[in-house]
């Protein structure tokens, strides 16, 4: 499938405020914007940074058309002079990034954009959208990629998706995240998410019964067998039919693996009688799978009451998030070069939690070496370096007597180049990648920062020198 | 842009079921599915069918590619039989819609596919996908338009929205519903949503200060100027500047339409201040904008507070319909021919709700002929003739003893061809017939109906023919 330029994908102030750019003669001001969000959807103690791979697609390919030009100048709203540099429009910029799969914090920036003011303006709207999208996608999954406690987690979501890209890209998230597979075929064939998928209550229902679906089923599949209990009666006709057609076609063939999926019902009370009859009938190796509007507080439950489950199908709560569809990205000026000197920015706003963190940044992870558990992270201006053989002082910056020295830790950078003078410089990890280093990532949080309700804030602070510029900026908006 | 070819975004189980029924020889048995849903998002009383399009031009580039089928070759799960089977594969079946725009209420077909077993079934996920999204965000928006009382509602959440098509289809849906325009350029470039922008806060930080930021955009924009007045301070810096920069820009251009946004703090009392100030200035035609987190309930209690808002632009709650994000819609076998015989099927659940109408149906929908408004759907065989000019006894299906005889009244076919025997058979109107549709379509609907909280729930009946049916399944399954 052929990759989409998404140039025109952008909000129409971005074209509106290029233009204004570009008649008052600062359209190559270099500009640094920071991409980060200010909460955890779901209330959660960390988010899953994913999107990247998409956000370097789209840059790359970024170009006008001719057809787009002629579009905008329909408009009537846009100089010739403009629509002359769009015809040319490259990225020439620099783009940082975090890589996809790691715990992300409020506050701190998933990307930063250096380059000229129209360039950097030109892409707020994918790149945010890019991120935010994946990103809302990873962090639920693995919230209920943990509640599934080491069973498996299918996405099945696409069909309820919000559009397309919600279905493929949205299966990409959840695999980064540690979910074992998608049923969306898309996804597996463009970012190799493993594909699977047995049947739906139709199969059944166009055999004259159910037994005979089941047969039919296990005689063409022998070997990945999954069959669907519910469409009639679990417990009188399902689970028999099942144990009917594995003795008649699986066993004479030696096969002792197979599954069964329920998709409606009480499931934790079903999974139990279910796993006492396929035991009793001799299929303790016979998996359940359960399905139905699944989500980490339904699975935590289902454990707890002691379903017998041995995987887990996840849709419509999965792929949109439903309790918390929205991941709010925001994409913020905090920096300008003006004859080759950096001056930072700042968003100044009634709410405190709104104000930014000017300045061109870097971000250090700090682990504890004795644990290999991450403890904080550090916003750090652009040029300064944690040595991590010498004690740490990190304080809260909004409490700024709170204070603690570290030592004996690794500081490990976050934010890696992407783009270097709007050349791609970074080598996309494979996607089995990305996953392995998600989860290694997560091993590094303390069970308190993952709990899924009331977490441990874990801390980001900002340097003493970062947090000079900030007060400073504050202090000099003040007087004004 | 290209359209693009989604005949891999099915869900997996599609094809397993496909390669089964060709192994069994039942692949060409004709099969009847229903689209439809059985709730409404957010509780409300109807939904906003929409989506279709996209789903006609799914079904005219259905082909599997050369690659598609190395793909899943490579699985090892499908006969030689069934992948040359999908290499020549297109739709040849017949599709039944109800066209964009239309109130849609639960448990009566949006879609109905006839088609061989293996074509129907592979296109549930497209299907279900595309009316899922944009009716889920077409039934949003019209609740936001409807709050907002005649002022004019831009959509403005694209870089929330989940993935590309999220943002583009989405502001799509958004339009049909009644929205005024979008921020999303290339929706506009490809379905003719108007987009429209004017600045981001950026804009003003590029600046050295406020006023000159806002000058310097109406010197190039004097016919078109938003200004954003809350980067600083709204009442003290945001509105004076604006006025300093319209009385000296626009006045003696002789311009007095303008208009300034507010994208945060208190609306209600801003608004009202921001009003008063403007119209002392001399401003009064200078419209107040104003945006952040905005949903049906938040604009109804600004207007309820005296907020002075001339229009609305609203971002992630609508894009994602954040309070209610999936559209529940179901794809369900209704029905099969055997040796010519229709033989209707029925989906049994231990939920009563979940109990599907068997059958190939028609809708009605029937109108007072003297107020116009509509009165209740009724679903029918497909055979089935409404005589208007005889009078109708319509019952509730459940309780079947509450009965209504209706005289004067216009019935009206919902289901229009949209496939024949695999043509396209449909001339899809235009973006701005869909809108004008959907308006005329919601003034036919009771304000009762129509209302946020505890809707009428308007009645989706059946023709006694098709209850008996369903009656006599219901029956003969209890005895099996």
């Amino acid at each position: 499938m052929q990759q989409l330029n998404y140039t025109m994908l952008c909000d129409y102030y971005e074209l509106t405020m290029g233009n204004g750019y570009f008649l008052h003669g600062t359209q190559d001001r270099v500009s640094y914007f920071d991409l980060f969000f200010r909460s955890v959807p779901d209330g959660g103690g960390f988010a899953i940074a994913a999107g990247l791979e998409q956000a370097i697609d789209y840059v790359k390919n970024l170009r006008f058309t001719p057809e787009d030009l002629a579009f905008l100048r329909g408009k009537r709203m846009f100089s010739e002079g403009f629509l002359d540099y769009l015809a040319h429009f490259r990225f020439t910029g620099d783009i940082y990034a975090v890589p996809e799969g790691t715990p992300v914090f409020p506050n701190e920036p998933l990307m930063i954009v250096r380059a000229p003011a129209i360039q950097a303006q030109l892409l707020e709207t994918f790149l945010l959208l890019s991120l935010n999208h994946q990103s809302l996608i990873a962090t639920k999954a693995s919230r209920i990629v943990r509640a599934a406690a080491g069973r498996p987690v299918m996405e099945f979501g696409s069909r309820r998706a919000q559009g397309a890209d919600g279905a493929i890209l949205g299966a990409r998230a959840a695999y980064i995240a540690g979910c074992a597979g998608t049923a969306c075929t898309l996804s597996d064939q463009l970012y190799h998410t493993p594909a699977s998928g047995t049947m739906a209550h139709s199969w059944i229902q166009m055999f004259d019964d159910e037994y005979t679906a089941f047969k039919t089923y296990c005689e063409i599949y022998p070997h990945d067998v999954t069959l669907l209990v519910d469409t009639y009666n679990v417990l009188k006709s399902g689970i028999p039919n099942a144990i009917r057609a594995f003795r008649e076609v699986l066993l004479p063939q030696g096969i002792t693996e197979c599954a069964v999926r329920l998709d409606s019902g009480d499931i934790a009370y079903l999974t139990r009688k279910m796993r006492k009859t396929l035991d009793e009938a001799g299929f303790p190796q016979c998996r359940i799978v359960v399905s139905n509007s699944l989500d980490e507080h339904i699975i935590d439950a289902l454990l707890v009451q002691g379903a017998k489950v041995d995987a887990f199908g996840v849709g419509e709560r999965m792929i949109t998030s439903k309790s918390s569809p929205v991941f709010g990205g925001v994409y913020k000026l905090c920096a300008v070069e003006e004859d080759g000197e950096l001056i930072p920015k700042i968003k100044i706003s009634e709410n405190t939690a709104k104000i930014t963190n000017p300045h061109f940044k870097k971000i250090y992870r700090l682990y504890e070496n004795e644990t290999g558990k991450a403890i904080a992270d550090q916003l750090c201006l652009f040029d300064e370096e944690i040595d991590s053989s010498r004690p740490l002082e990190i304080f809260d910056p909004d409490a700024t007597w709170k204070r603690k020295t570290l030592q004996n830790f690794t500081a490990r950078e976050l934010l890696v180049p992407i783009f270097q003078n709007g050349e791609c410089v970074y080598q996309t990890p494979s996607i089995e990648e990305i996953r392995d280093y998600c989860k290694t990532q997560l091993e590094t949080l303390w069970d308190e920062v993952k709990r899924f309700d009331n977490p441990h804030q874990y801390y980001v602070d900002l340097s003493q020198k970062l947090w000079d510029v900030k007060h400073r900026l504050l202090e000099e908006h003040q007087k004004r």
